[in-house]
């Protein structure tokens, strides 16, 4: 029932729904304009592809000058080194033996392959894997700030770095540290002051590591909603924004540095094409699109040019809308664009995004990395 | 990095997490037990296979004795229609051109195929539709029960069979009304009471069509929630059971009519196992699985032998646990197992379900209709 080949030309109005489209002109802007906006700020920019989990994207960051990529998965490590991608930070610790071995595996075979680690027994695993491959990994130490991954800061982190920096078969290429939580603070000033007390701890463990003479290659963190913010911390070698290239309405609703009511950097590019089936009942429309088409993530999905409608995706199959004002009334078959809420989890669910330039479909753009959760 | 036929024989706990697994003992005494409850009530069962998408679990519910299978979506009735399964009701309505068009395709290849409709501008496309196949296409009014999909009872629903019944491209096969809310209402006795209450209209209606003298060989709704109550609703033919194949930490939850805590008529079969990453933090565990292996779904997904464990898998690429007390202290790099919040959303993240027997993968699942929203 997908859509390919025969999908180029037609308008995006007339595609079967849900459909996930992105506007094409939207997104070349959004990939430029970060590497506009971090010109001379001496901030590289690494971005990472579970947001889109698509070689094709990650060949236009590459090519408009991104470092190398980050994935959060082997899965989506292996699609992109196979794929055209020649640099892949991989940000998840890998801790299984079969999981180490395929790791190692990879890197063998793509020597741009950067693994993240975060404890002793996982560097000696590595070690052990990467001799039995007859390779030298390259690997980061990935430092915690949200309490969810990563090695205390300071000298828990200087240890293991001094302990991989001693393996043959690894090279310590420096430390990433993710501020998740930081980086969908409302306001700029707020997200701003939080992101860099955020980081003061991983500030004093990079100068530990340098004045101990280690490799500092890598200093890799932050967002999208921090990515104006990191030039000013020492040390720091690249942004791992994500969301950066279809923006959603949690990034939407955070504000700017230039504007503070919204976060308009960035176009949201990624909308979802959806098709209401009933109209029955005055104030209510039903939709084809549900939880399996827009995830439960809030705020709602933002109906465009509706701004007073209430969007419910809380059942699996339909979506419900809610409204006292409309500006017109739609009759059953009609068509909706939806921006929703984060484009991550809701990129997982669909096999292909449709590239839509002046609303016509350019490009059918496979998620080869979905459901590349391993 | 999908582990197909190399996964045969493999232990459920070597398997690269996160893995979604069926225990399949579990899943054939399911299969089997709705059979045997409702033997001998005059209720039928016509699973809904929007819950595993899967050919290979809908030919097992067919051997089984179910009547057909009910799908949400066109691309879910044309996978299942192409892997050997003959009958599929299509609960939803088909609006657009292009689908209609589909739909009446889909009918003219397969005989087994029953659309739903419940308006009467769609009643009069289909009809174009099928004339312009030279089918006779069987259909079936859905009736409003949740304000979400379906006609008005009573006239409005008698008009439109009526108006179906004169088609001479269409043939009106009866009815379906889905109470939605009602499955998840906690208590047997409440949730029978309220099932009753809300069937109604839908009886009253199914009487005014069967004075009129319709065809009313389908009068199909209710679901796992309330497979066992309604027999005692009159011309009622069949069940449109979907998560009794997995169940699921919301449908254990709601009671039965023989255990009031634990809806135990069925084995809770589905699993998803996930690998621990991180445990530096006391009474805290990082996991591989975030909303992408679970969904947001409520509530929290349940640690198989940690009844204290509150699993949060709100981020969409770690889960994190959060406890007081633990029966053992684990390891990173060790697994645990987890029963999933809700079953149907979750299966659509996965493109493999592993078939477990005695812990040993015994076969790999497709999920063949995996992402069809369409």
């Amino acid at each position: 029932m997908i859509q390919e080949k025969e999908s180029i030309g037609k308008s995006k109005w007339d595609l079967d729904t849900p459909a996930l489209v992105v506007d094409l002109d939207k997104m070349e802007r959004n990939i430029k304009a970060v590497h506009t906006r971090l010109q001379g700020t001496g901030v590289g920019v690494r971005p990472h592809i579970k947001t889109h989990k698509s070689p094709a994207i990650a060949k236009m960051q590459i090519a408009a000058g991104a470092l190398g990529v980050c994935a959060a998965k082997l899965g989506e490590a292996e699609v992109m080194l196979e794929n055209g991608i020649d640099s892949v930070l991989l940000t998840t610790v890998n801790v299984t033996a079969s999981k180490i071995v395929k790791s190692m595996a990879l890197r063998k075979k793509h020597n741009g392959f950067i693994q993240a680690v975060d404890n002793p027994q996982n560097i000696q695993d590595l070690q052990d894997a990467a001799k039995a491959a007859s390779i030298v990994a390259d690997v980061v130490l990935d430092i915690d700030v949200i309490k969810r991954s990563g090695v205390a800061p300071g000298e828990p982190a200087l240890a293991l770095a001094h302990m991989i920096d001693k393996m043959p078969n690894l090279k310590f290429c420096g430390i990433l540290a993710y501020d998740g939580t930081v980086q969908h603070v409302v306001g700029f000033k707020e997200r701003q002051a939080q992101a860099l007390k955020t980081y003061e701890p991983i500030v004093r463990t990079y100068e530990l590591m340098k004045a101990a003479g280690l490799n500092m290659e890598i200093f890799s963190g932050g967002g999208t909603g921090t990515y104006d913010i990191m030039s000013v911390v020492p040390g720091f070698t690249d942004v791992q924004v994500g969301s950066y290239v279809f923006m959603d309405r949690q990034y939407i609703e955070i504000g700017g540095a230039n504007n503070e009511k919204v976060f308009d950097d960035f176009e949201p590019s990624l909308t979802v094409m959806t098709t209401i089936l009933n109209n029955y009942h005055p104030g209510r429309l039903t939709t084809d699109s549900g939880s399996k088409a827009f995830t439960l993530n809030q705020p709602s999905p933002l109906v465009l040019g509706e701004p007073d409608y209430n969007y419910i995706a809380a059942a699996d199959e339909y979506g419900v809308i809610t409204f006292e004002k409309s500006n017109k009334s739609y009759i059953v078959g009609e068509k909706l664009e939806i921006i929703p809420p984060h484009c991550d989890p809701i990129v997982n669910l669909y096999d292909v995004i449709y590239g839509v330039r002046n609303e016509r479909v350019e490009s059918v753009i496979e998620v080869l990395g979905r459901g590349k959760s391993q």
